[in-house]
């Protein structure tokens, strides 16, 4: 029996297919990916190739994407600072829950303060959160705005825009920086290998 | 560009992979198998005994809990009324999510009010969205009294609980009653089997 927040008299249920039986079955270990960077850095673009790439070889994996899970979860959230950490907070909640299931769970997020994605990097177990920081310019970012979005903030119609009157920490410590020095032209084709070699190598691949 | 709820400015992303091919992967269909009734109906009994029949025949399933997601995504929410509907709407939301990633999601939530689980349906495509009724008389729930919550709340320890001083309404047109008319001993595994060939019936078990 525990008390957890604001509700008392949960007891724990423990199934007897646990992630390993999941994680036989598809021949993977779950896990999140958690994508974070400015707006216009690339995050779904990465994410949908590397989805692809993982789907070629037969991988199952999930998109958890800041924008689309504002459409259902989040409806209920605004752009204010504790709403924001809040979006956050579930969306890493859902990812541990994607990964509990075996999935390889990509997280598509600009999540710009390290003190949110370092509590979602908790929720998980040791290793099984993998950071990737796209990490390009603001001045290229702007330059894309393939959602008109910096221009409206620019203009003073969005207010808090990140990059732009809302600040953008930087990992200090993630598991993978994107594009890779030296590499500035890399296309999302090449980054997702990237990935998938850093997922390789960590065994997150087979069972 | 649309508008949700509080926020604004929120761009749709669509995958290249999508349902089809992660049901392809799974060689299933994802859908969402709802469990609703009374504390001790054997609800997360039922879901077990579900998960694993589904498991030995290479299927995956993945249960949302009531209690457990009280330990996560809604470790906010307090058991007063708006907080047990908005955290029925969240469930509902992520039921959604793991069925479009392909799997057979199975919700085991008392999910005592009509209007929150038909809620959830809505949020499904219809026919994946599968509502079963433990149908087991608060007489039997509460000699049975797994938590020792029933004795709590007739000592008024716990208020608002479900069946003594608050509401359960049955589902009027669900997918499933159960335990089946004239079979009132039917085991969980009985139960997961009448659940499986509804299933099986309905195409879900094949991509």
């Amino acid at each position: 029996m525990a008390t957890n927040g604001k509700a008392t008299n949960i007891v724990w249920h423990k199934s007897s297919v646990g992630k390993l039986h999941r994680q036989e079955l598809l021949q993977q270990k779950g896990c999140v990916i958690w994508i974070t960077g400015l707006s216009g850095s690339g995050k779904s673009t990465l994410a949908c190739a590397l989805c692809q790439a993982l789907y070629s070889r037969g991988k199952l994996t999930y998109i958890l994407d800041g924008d689309n899970v504002r459409h259902g979860l989040n409806r209920d959230l605004s752009f204010k600072a504790e709403d924001r950490a809040e979006n956050i907070r579930r969306i890493g909640e859902v990812a541990k829950l994607f990964a509990d299931a075996g999935l390889i769970c990509i997280a598509s997020v600009i999540s710009p303060y390290r003190r949110d994605r370092d509590a979602c990097r908790t929720l998980l177990p040791e290793g099984d959160f993998i950071e990737v920081f796209m990490d390009v310019p603001l001045q290229i970012c702007e330059s894309r705005d393939p959602k008109g979005l910096y221009k409206l903030a620019r203009a003073g119609k969005i207010k808090g825009f990140t990059g732009i009157d809302d600040p953008y920490e930087p990992p200090l410590n993630c598991e993978l920086v994107l594009p890779q020095k030296g590499n500035n032209y890399a296309s999302p084709c090449e980054m997702a290998e990237t990935v998938i070699s850093f997922l390789e190598e960590k065994g997150f691949l087979q069972a």
